[in-house]
Formats: structure tokens, sequence, C-alpha cells
């Protein structure tokens, strides 16, 4: 099937420029206190005040991502500076752990004891520096990530949810944000410790969490590598898994390393295989790998952010392989997106819809959807796709 | 309209003897290492063996009162002496302080920093007090419900999830179910501490958490009893209230007092006209007072409990006034929950709707769905809709 890419380019950019990034400058950054407020109902009506810190450092990425490259808009720069001067003032806890939420005026409400709030902030102080050349934003990169890599290669620092003397389960999650997070700082700082982890993690990922037998990337597994008979072992994300694909891919592209990229194109297959809905269409939240319950009562729920993921997975696939199957893929999804997400008279689009496509609720921005899944893969998008147009080599 | 009290009486019994308590019976008690299995599936298979300790203790408080109040079946015994010896040897940690989760063989997984475990195990020990006479068993719940009002009058024994020098909230919960569990142990202790307690629960949850000029009762309050402007501080949780409030009707029967139960009836009544879905059926689990939006993804879901607890608190209303309204919403809610949360062809009944009636899930049993609401709602509804029918006067 011959494909027009300067018009799905366009598709994404027209969305991403007129309508999410619109929304963010206009209502995110706080003229009182600076920062990022987060809480948007259906037109952007504020309905909570509380700051999630990891929104401070996504949205301080995106707009300083926007500024590097869609187009200088000296807005974008502004927005980004509110941000970074907050996260820097409030974010951080005397012991240098950050907050996972404040006030809106920067007071801590919640510590958690995760360091994802730290793996957004590195994100974000690596654009800013990209964004304004400010040493201060690459020392702050570069330690922050130092911080993640102490947390991450010592155990116990932050007590376990579960006892470790009972149970000593490994995470997908942390594997893969160190994985991406070190492939930001990179891009900033030559050190081959850098390298050295990623490859540490590419490693973990591709021969501890994907488990070709079963054809799935699994969320949790033994403390030896081994596939776990519960709950929590038999859990699949497919918007999870394609999220881990498609890092995979750009390390794959930097290293000019088909292997790597061969795994990472596997794991969108299975995952699409296995978590579209073939009843009712979109891509299921969680499902457990032998057709067993899964006990989050949101497993069918259809979010925004799987499909993203998925999308921009299935282009780097389509651009190395120029194989059909994944624009077919891409085309359903892409279909299913437009049809169902966008919030018709209203600007940004919704998050969550029930299994059967009908919204959930009006909200465009909380804790957890903010500008950050959604801005990112129309960023992506619209660059992989022009490169697709314009017959861009990968590479390898 | 004239009712048969026994015909709706035997609808409860039935469901409950002939459907919930030979579930619970043949798949709950652990042959192998004791105490309560907790995730089963659509016919009572196991899909994970970790064993909640809230299900330990609801589960000796069911098979105990069952045993009390519902014909003496030795089997129900076995079944409460299989739980209290599992609880007493596994549940707690070293502090005294129960455990959350634990592997099938007791090792423990989660210690949480609440104590609903321990009011769970009260409610147990009460009922197993009453079932065998055991003197320790009288004593364990006595000294664990006096380990819990230290709990609730000592701030700062477990380190609060938002940091108390920004923010104060206090929630519905933990005074509810102080409340209820001091009920409970009263039966079998004569203190006139548990009367005191009582009271103080029931002056905050009348004078704070109710609020007459909004119709409602609050989950979250701030420090002074202030209407918060915040998702929490709007959220209603209708099956929590009405659960509040046929605790509350306990009481006032208990001291012949009418304003309590004017009180808790006024919250039944506000909390099915907000919390009843006009489109679709069922009660909402989750509502924001001002029709924001909820966070929690849930929130339209029509789950078992809530209805479990609508029906309890009607039940009592009109006993107390015979006034129709309350029969009226009584006959739809029962309606609504035999069209829907009976698994035709298997045993029990389904625990998690969509908003739309159809089932999230085939779980029959989890770390929240076991015979707990459940069975005791319909073993309070069968005594309840007996002592309509036999004419029985509540005493004030």
């Amino acid at each position: 099937m011959k494909r027009n890419f300067a018009v799905y380019a366009k598709d994404f950019e027209d969305v991403l420029l007129d309508n999410f990034v619109p929304f963010w400058t206009k209502f995110s950054p706080d003229p009182v206190y600076g920062g990022y407020l987060c809480g948007f109902m259906r037109d952007g009506e504020l309905f909570h005040e509380d700051k999630s810190v990891w929104q401070q450092g996504r949205s301080l990425w995106m707009f300083s991502k926007l500024y590097n490259e869609f187009g200088g808009n000296p807005e974008w720069l502004d927005a980004a500076k509110c941000g970074y001067d907050f996260i820097n003032k409030y974010c951080f806890a005397e012991s240098g752990h950050m907050y996972f939420r404040l006030t809106r005026d920067g007071r801590p409400l919640v510590e958690r004891r995760y360091y994802f709030s730290e793996a957004f902030a590195v994100m974000g102080y690596v654009e800013y520096y990209k964004a304004t050349g400010l040493a201060e934003a690459k020392e702050r990169a570069v330690k922050l990530f130092d911080k993640m890599i102490y947390y991450f290669t010592t155990p116990g620092v932050f007590a376990p949810k579960v006892n470790p003397e009972t149970r000593k389960n490994r995470g997908h999650s942390i594997i893969m944000i160190m994985m991406n997070v070190a492939q930001c700082v990179r891009e900033i700082e030559a050190d081959p410790k850098y390298d050295e982890l990623i490859t540490k993690c590419l490693d973990t990922i591709m021969n501890v969490f994907v488990k070709p037998e079963e054809k799935a990337l699994f969320e949790t597994v033994g403390e030896n590598g081994e596939r776990l008979n519960s709950p929590e072992g038999r859990l699949i994300n497919p918007g999870h898994s394609m999220e881990t694909a498609w890092f995979m891919m750009r390390e794959a592209i930097h290293r000019k390393d088909k292997a790597i990229m061969e795994c990472a194109m596997q794991v969108v297959l299975w995952s699409l295989e296995r978590g579209w809905d073939n009843e009712q269409g979109g891509i299921f939240y969680f499902l457990d790998v032998e057709n067993k319950p899964v006990t989050s009562l949101e497993w069918d729920m259809k979010l925004f952010w799987p499909h993203c993921e998925a999308m921009i997975a299935l282009a780097y696939s389509y651009w190395y392989t120029k194989e059909e199957i994944y624009m077919e893929w891409f085309d359903k999804i892409k279909e299913y997106v437009w049809a169902h997400f966008p919030d018709e008279g209203h600007p940004e689009w919704f998050g969550h819809l029930h299994r059967d496509g009908t919204p959930i609720n009006y909200i465009k921005g909380s804790d957890w959807k903010g500008p950050f899944h959604n801005v990112r893969a129309y960023m992506v998008l619209t660059q992989i796709l022009k490169a697709i147009d314009e017959n861009k080599d990968l590479g390898f």
C-alpha cells in the first residue's frame, strides 16, 4: 500500500502544535508560585492545586524539548525556566531525595520510597541544558543521575514494600527507566559508564524479562529471573512493554545493533497480538499471560498512553523494515485513537476510556496525565514520519 | 404496598446458606498451612496463594458468627479454629503490629502503616470467644483493641502518608472502624470506656463528617473539620457512608436514641439520591460532591459491597419508620443486585461490574473480596427481615 508519510506527519504535528502544546502552555505554568499546575478539567479549569513532582520534571522536559526541536518559541523557554526554578527550590528533601507531591506553594506533602521523580527531573535538566547551555543545569543532571545510580545499585536505601527476607522479586519498571534516563544523560555528557549501564539494563530486559517461550515481556520476575506463578508474575502491561521496546530501538539505532532491534520489534508484535481488544478495539491496560484474572479493576480500560507508545514503536519498526505489518497495526491504532480520544469542541484529549471506548472522565490533567506520553509521542512521531517521508536512512 | 417479609428473608437466607457460605467453607480454609486462602477464580480455582491478613480476621469473624447465629454447624467452628490458630501464630510482627499480607505458609510480605488488620482480627476474636467460651480469645480481643485505641489516640506511632507539618487532614474510615469494633468488643466485655469511645466517634461523625448543608457524609475533612476544596475533600463514597449509617443505627437501637437514628437515615437517603446511577442503575463507587472529576478511574464501577451496605441500612430504616420510601429504594437495589451480580451456573457472585452492569472480571475472591460484606449483609438482612415479618419491636 502506498502511503503519504508527509500527511501522516502533519496529522500528528497539527494535534501537537495546535492542540496539546497550546493547552499546556496556557494552563500549566503557575503564574503565582512557579512550577506547573497539574489538575485540569475539560476546558482547563483547575480541579486540584497540589503539584505532582513527576509532572514538574516531565513538563520541564517537554517545554525544553519543544524549544530545542520545534522552532525555539521563547514562550516555551519561559515555561521551562518556570519549572526549573521551582524544582530546584522545592522538590528536594534534605536527604537529597525528591518528593512525590507538594502543595501549590511548594510545601512537602508526600515522599515515596521510589526515585521516579528523580528520573523525570534528570530528563528535564538534560533538555533544559540543551536549551540554555547553563552549566548548572548540566551539573544538576549528572549529579542527580549519579544519585539514581546509587539508589539503583545499593539495596535497602529505601525500605522495600515487600519484606526482602521473604521475597525478592525484580521489577521491569526501574530497569527501563534507568536505561532511558542514561540514554538522555549520555547526550550531554561523554562518560563510558552510561553505555555500560545501558548495556546492563538491555541484557537484563532481553534475557530476563523477555521470555520468548511465552511471547511476552513480563513486569515482575523472581530473584533469579524465574517466571512467577502469581498475579504479579503473570502480569503483562502491553503499553509498558512497547514503551521499553522503543527505548530499545533507539539504542539499536545508536549502536547499529540489529539483534536489539529485532528483539524489540518482536516485543511489539507480541504486545499487540495479546493486548489488542479484538471485540471492542483499543489496547488493554493490563493482561494475565495465562488469561487468569488481573486483580486491578482497571485492566480492560483503554488509556491514552499505551496507544502513544505503540505508535512510536511501530513507526520505528516500519522505518527499519519497511514491512507492511507495522503500518497496518499503526493505521489500526491511529484510527482507534482519532475515533475515541479527541474531545470535540474542547481542548486536549481524553486520557481514560472504558473498555467500550466511552470516556471515564473529562480530566485533561492529573498527577498521572500530564504533557508527557501524549506530547512526547506526537513530537517523536512527527519527526519519524517526516524522516520516513524524506527517505532518511536509519543508518544500519 | 403489602410486602411478605418472610419471602424477602428467605431470598437472602437461601443465597447465604446455599451459595455464599458453602463456597467459602469449601475453598477458603487452607488444609495445608491453616488460615484462609483468598484468591479464587470463577469456580473456586486458586489464582494466587498469598494471604491477606484482613481476610484472615474477616473469615474468622464470619465462620464464628455463622456458628453462633445460624445453627451451630460444627464445620463452621472447625473453619473458625483454622483461622484463629493461623492469626495467632503468623499475623503479628514482633512489635505487636499486624501484617497486611503473608505468604501461604505464613511468612511476612507486607506491613502497612494502618491498623485495619487489627480491626478485623478483634472482630474475629470476639465472635470466636462467643462460639467457644475460650478465655484466651476474649483476652486477645480486649488486649488487641486496647492496642488499637493506643494507635488511635497516639499521633505518630506510624509515619503518616502525608507530611503532618504541611497538612493534617482527618479521615472518616478510622473513626467508623473504631466505633464498629468498640460495638463488637462491648458485647463481651463490660467497660464504660467502650461507650465513651463510641460516643466520641459518633459525635465526630455527626458533627464533623456529616455536613447537612451539602447533604453528604465526607470521607476527608481538614484539621479543624472544615470542608476542603480538593479532590479528597470533595470525595463521597456512598457505600462507605451507608455502612457507617447502619453502624450508627445499631448504636441508636442500643441507646434508644432517636437523634442518631434520624441522622443515619438522612445519610442513607442523601447517599442514594447522589449515588444511584439514574442512567444505568446501581450505586456508584465514588463521587465528587460538586460533580468535579474523581481522580480514581474506578469511580463509576458498580461494586457488590456498596449495594450490601445500602440494603442493610434501608432495612433498618424501614423497620424503624415503616415508611414506604425505604422499601422502594430497597426493592430497586435488590432488583439491580439480583439482575447483575449472580453468576449463572457458577458459585458465589461477581464482585465488580462496569458502569453498564457487565462484569469486569470473574474473581470470586481476592485480597478485597472475601466472605465479609456479602456474607455479613446476607446474615444481617435475613435476621432483620425475619424480625420485621414477626413484627418485632425495635424497642424505641
